[in-house]
């Protein structure tokens, strides 16, 4: 199959293509980016590679920094972090506050909001330096140092983070948050202003692709169970309330961002990342979205 | 791999070991069950068949018919039935009217009661003969002629099925349900009192490990496409609140019934069924579950 | 004071102001009424009489009922009723299926609709001719023979009234209905098809304003205590999402109806009923609301 | 009647009976109260006093402070607040987030926690050293200079408070908060804290028994209408989950706190007051509320 030409037809068609999403208003610093990115990149377990537009330009990763966080927690802390965060989708169409009170301050999942703030407090308690030794795992999984924080973007969001500092008092209240609640924002927005391109988010998923193995050292970052839940768990739960739709339409696991970017895991196969910066009304990239829908659908190739 | 050797050493491991699950209490006909029942039947896509313990013997499918009436709607009216019928996970540890009411009588997905109920009244809109039609479907999808409907459970589940009467009867007042709150109930209980055996289930849900082909004489039911988007909604949907944790520990698209059958799909490789009565507290088979997982461990394989 | 004077007053002011409420659609026999009616009736318990509009013409009292219903089930059963009902206020902005869900199948009193089901079929279970028997007992109160049921309404409403299924299906799911669900629905459309004037319901809430005690022949309906618990359920109750409106505006015990009618009652001093058939968007008549507000506060009365 | 004999029988009967209430435990600094006080404060507005046990002790108002919050908030800005907050009572058995985030961050009315804290942040904005001109005016009302806030509590409950934490983030996060949110905390924390004596909670509540009128001095401090409307906020929402409960059985408009303090008031006749700090299971003193039903129930005297 000729992924490079299916990867630069899918660019042109949709890179020209009215788009209805919007940029993501809440984060003032986001607001700024041009609306008309486009990038593609495509990596196979067999080491071939495909990019197609802006592809290498660097973006905000948002939520999808909350597969990095889950992972490295998996590593330091092991299972024992499943007794503060279910694995269960959120299916709700209006904000997880009512959830997390009637479930007594346990997130439903890792990739909701209040899930990852749990992540981020296991890790505080567990290292030495977090913001820097999850970063450098960052930059370990894609195999360059290039990779920071935009401090802009984490005071953007603390300035407007108010629905996180109630989800993360909640928790508190509940006995499920252990360090200082500003600790555990600051960690977060930290987390979540990390900045990487489509390419470098590719291979640093490369992982969950290839059983927990680094493709380009073939160093083993985590077990081929772990590789699998969180496949299973990014399925699930990577899309906020459009996880159903995803599944249906693209049928691969996979991770999105308000930031614009998406990336997906077909599993021994490939990992594809895309990144356009207006998103539909569910929060996750309108053109991305098409994007995988269409690659997966001339491909023939989903998980299902 | 020695298929066989691995499903009776799973039946041999699991039938002597202290099962804490418990059969359905709310449905009076279905408590007479032996629960000591343990039955696992695996086809593969190249036509070979295993089977351990009670594998032949028939059960209530119950909340599994929901899969043959959500791919009978499709066949017979279409992508229509996605108007009236949502495909995300319910994620609601407490009951579904919550969301039905504040979703405005549209259910979030077709495997969750009031989504099958609405799957129900679209069959009923439709067919002639809704009950015979589906049945003669489900047969056609098994091979055999020898399946039918228990009256008795029928009857059982009618004199206590007062929550679903109150779903449909809500969903009416949205205007979602077209016909007969009684016709509606009387349709959807006979669905879900068919009996069948783990062979049975296994066989007639081939089509979905099949790309949409009936196996034993090649026929097309359904589309590639549409059996994808049914295995995807099977692994988001169907195992009530436990979605996330099936996808977690066993990895593969399934559904659950409270008659305590359970059917996995892997796509272009096999179906495995199991039965056994006693149910964790999620509702969904206590044994099977574990079976399931045990398999997949061991067989080092899933769609992840 | 001059009752006569304010009351005319109010009577005028109020006829030919715009009306920006609407008569209540969803039960279509109620949307032939005549929008303009405007009745307004005051008894004292001096008994001095005074009367304006429309005030001796009969319309549909519908929820008013429910206090008549709590009446006759208390002097029937007595404080058994609130092992199955509460007593708090519903604030509930959207519809109570959630929860009468949460708190497993006990209304939070008895003048949501879920509460009034739940008086009806304790009702059902304690007489021999409900129907008759409740009519009997508002004629009495009323001192008139002249009351009826209005079967049109009835059979609009069993037509409508899924919601109400819904609820009562729920509460069965629950074990908190004793009867069978239709014959329930059948007994409650029927009281709330209860046709009075104005004039007649100022007579028959007149035991609330007079200590339990019959004004026409000073017999003893109800004790002192129950008499005020009524008041304080239906100042604390009465007016679905506008309970506390109505007590910060108005200030007195009341209950209203869709079909537009407002009894409000000051113990020890007086009754007064108001009939406007159009609704506010909380379901109360839009006129009646200002006509008491108006009139509490020239009379610089009320009972806080 | 005599009201000193009714008092001190109340007083002998309830301090010797079995309290099975318990001492509020979120806040620790409340824990280390003797259990056992009691006491009750009868003020007249023909200008007698009553009072029996522990009538003269300083104890934590709590929520108690709330109606002087309101109060000072009318006469400062005016209606205008209740573009801000509801009247409607809460009904919510479970915590108010929920309705919180339903209804965009408006609070349902000012004697809940997120209400009382849109109180606090409207007094921070008009006011220019809002904790000592609130002080000031309690302790007009209480004529009195000799009521302090108590830091201690405030330090307690500051370390402790995250539930209310999440609400203001909550309600900044939907604009309804305009201050800094550790700013609005301080001044509610300071405001619950205040101490006083069953004497002077029912010296200051006179103004609702006295159409607003200061009984000391005559000097008017709000108008008949608001004082009305005050008293009917209490009514509706004065006492939690219990609001109904105590209209039932008390019948008169009042408001407690968790450090076991109720207040009451019967609008031209009375203000009573009592203190007992062990609490039922809905937050309300447990003889306080048993002194009070028994004190209506003897005199045969509420506002229905």
């Amino acid at each position: 199959m000729d992924y490079q030409k299916i990867i630069d037809e899918l660019h042109q068609k949709y890179k020209n293509e009215d788009n209805i999403g919007k940029v993501a208003s809440y984060i003032p610093e986001l607001k700024k980016i041009n609306p008309n990115k486009l990038g593609i990149c495509l990596l196979t377990l067999s080491c071939e590679s495909y990019g197609a537009g802006d592809y290498q330009e660097k973006f905000s990763i948002q939520s999808i920094s909350k597969v990095f966080a889950l992972t490295y927690a998996l590593i330091k802390v092991g299972d024992e972090i499943w007794k503060r965060i279910g694995v269960e989708p959120s299916g709700d169409p209006f904000n997880s506050l009512v959830q997390l009170e009637f479930e007594k301050g346990i997130p439903r999942n890792p990739f909701i909001n209040s899930g990852a703030l749990v992540v981020c407090d296991i890790l505080i308690s567990k290292l030495k330096n977090p913001k820097l030794e999850l970063l450098n795992f960052v930059r370990k999984l894609a195999n360059t140092k290039d990779i920071y924080f935009n401090e802009k973007v984490v005071a953007s969001e603390k300035s407007h983070g108010f629905t996180n500092a109630a989800h993360v008092n909640l928790m508190k209240s509940f006995g499920n948050i252990k360090n200082d609640v500003d600790v555990v924002l600051d960690f977060y927005y930290h987390m979540c202003s990390i900045e990487m391109s489509c390419e470098e988010l590719a291979k640093s998923f490369m992982i969950f692709a290839n059983d927990g193995v680094l493709k380009y050292n073939n160093e083993k970052i985590i077990s081929l169970g772990i590789s699998k839940r969180i496949n299973a768990t990014m399925q699930l739960c990577g899309h906020y309330d459009e996880a159903g739709e995803f599944a249906f339409r693209v049928g691969l696991p996979g991770k999105s961002g308000v930031g614009g970017g998406i990336v997906a895991v077909h599993p021994d196969l490939y990992c594809i990342a895309t990144w356009s910066p207006k998103l539909n009304n569910k929060g996750n990239s309108y053109l991305g979205f098409k994007v995988l829908e269409s690659f997966t659908t001339i491909t023939k190739a989903s998980i299902f």
